[in-house]
């Protein structure tokens, strides 16, 4: 069999250049390329990195990676997840690798969880190569839908009490969901009191996306906060999160419910009813044009 | 002239490969290499970037750049500066660039800043290349001393408010600022109530590096905590500092002074008071260890 070969990885080097982040690339080593296609809406890539366990590539840019994928899952779960104080129905657009579902069922309140990923080449890849993440498909309170999570939204109002939109950057098949017609429809699916997280970039890259981006949201919501946390394989070293709420009662900077802390330390790894607050708190330059 | 050539830039693209973060490797595009020289203690490159502006690189390590250096200088800095009640006496221990004395002397209580680094060719090199840095130079309350700065403390007991050692990584000359016998050597050159703070490297590479670092620490001091901070061009997107005290009854934790929001604003564009406390608060993974 001819060794798969792929153009963002040169001299045993995956190299994640974008316009995007111009000017940097963070690096990887790779032991070995263990798929690559082309699925009806991107480049599908998984590698077998030397340092951060297998990593799936999407149209050139890390989704996530074995050794850090659970901050930036535990983190755009459980600020919308524990700033409810009871989510029992739950929506993850996007997702498709499954690690959202796995953290969303860690929370026993939870009686429905469903996913809808518009390319069923991620979640088929993952369960293959991805089981620490694609774990999350195997609970019982799972269910999946394969299409397009605008289109699941219109035929679903009132219904959810937390949905979580886990995309990939809106240069691509998820451009649509980051466009102020998607948070209308977000809204309307939430039940009363309902909270979303989604994916938001990163103030060191894109205040000039992010800043629009609030503002549609502040408009839509009577809640709309901007968190991040750390995640080496993301640009720059970080992600950013919209966490909105339809409740002006409820502040999602802070948790409605928190566990204890023996509790906190077996389920996570990343996230913890202190790390919830200061995730909202953010660096001078980008609060100054936030505030 | 011949054009400037350097192991660590081929293709146009400089690329941060090391032992101390395997497998990975930050990676930023070269306009031009303006200086190389091998000094007495490291090799030291200046590089444009695309994107990132004037980088410094000792040993093949990125130092710094324009564009995010500040969020590295105001946190080692301020937050010994703030959590300290009456600065005046300041020294720090590396920093040849003069970003760290840009911060310190924004501090009115201060009276004098003394910087002692090794190598004079980083300052040399940061006053003709890194003008928005080396400025802290021209403070009428700085002092420099070239030399050793494990010597210069050993002559110098019960002198100063807050040391701050802005060094390179514990992997060439900087070596011995890492140890026990330094952190002692830092205790009895403060005098009552004073604060230092160290680079301490970063928790998503290096926990079993912290961990011992910490101990060292809090057996000498009676206040030993941890922080951090994001940065894009540091390996992983982070930093990390040990913030010690020398007073029991005075929390690095929090400021114990603070400015308004408006001098804030206008003097920096990382830290804030809020910035400070949240610097401590650890994902879960490095908590769990520290605690």
């Amino acid at each position: 069999m001819a060794e798969i070969t792929h153009p963002t990885i040169v001299d045993g080097w995956f190299r994640e250049i974008s316009h995007m982040w111009p000017g940097q690339a963070m690096t990887l080593k790779v032991n070995q390329i263990l798929h690559h296609e082309k699925s009806k809406y991107q480049d599908v890539l998984i590698f077998e990195s030397s340092d951060y366990g297998m990593v799936l590539v999407l149209d050139n840019v890390i989704q996530c990676t074995e050794r850090d994928e659970f901050s930036y899952q535990e983190m755009i779960t459980h600020l919308a997840m524990f700033a409810h104080p009871n989510p029992q129905r739950v929506l993850v657009i996007g997702g498709g690798d499954g690690g959202v579902l796995r953290e969303i069922v860690k929370h026993d309140c939870v009686e429905e969880a469903t996913l809808v990923d518009i390319d069923e080449a991620v979640i088929r890849l993952s369960k293959k190569f991805l089981p620490g993440m694609s774990v999350g498909f195997q609970h019982p309170k799972v269910k999946v839908h394969v299409g397009d999570g605008f289109e699941y939204l219109k035929q679903h109002t009132d219904e959810y009490d937390v949905i979580i939109t886990d995309s990939s950057d809106p240069d691509g098949p998820a451009e649509s969901l980051f466009q102020a017609s998607y948070f209308e429809l977000l809204n309307n699916s939430l039940k009363e009191g309902g909270m979303i997280t989604t994916q938001g970039e990163n103030p060191w890259l894109h205040m000039d996306w992010i800043l629009p981006l609030r503002k549609a949201c502040k408009s839509i919501f009577p809640v709309a906060e901007y968190a991040w946390t750390s995640i080496p394989t993301y640009p720059s070293g970080q992600m950013g999160f919209m966490v909105c709420g339809k409740d002006p009662k409820l502040d999602v900077k802070k948790p409605s419910r928190a566990w204890s802390r023996d509790e906190e330390d077996k389920q996570f790894k990343y996230y913890s009813k202190e790390v919830h607050e200061a995730a909202f708190i953010l660096p001078k330059f980008a609060e100054k044009v936030l505030r």
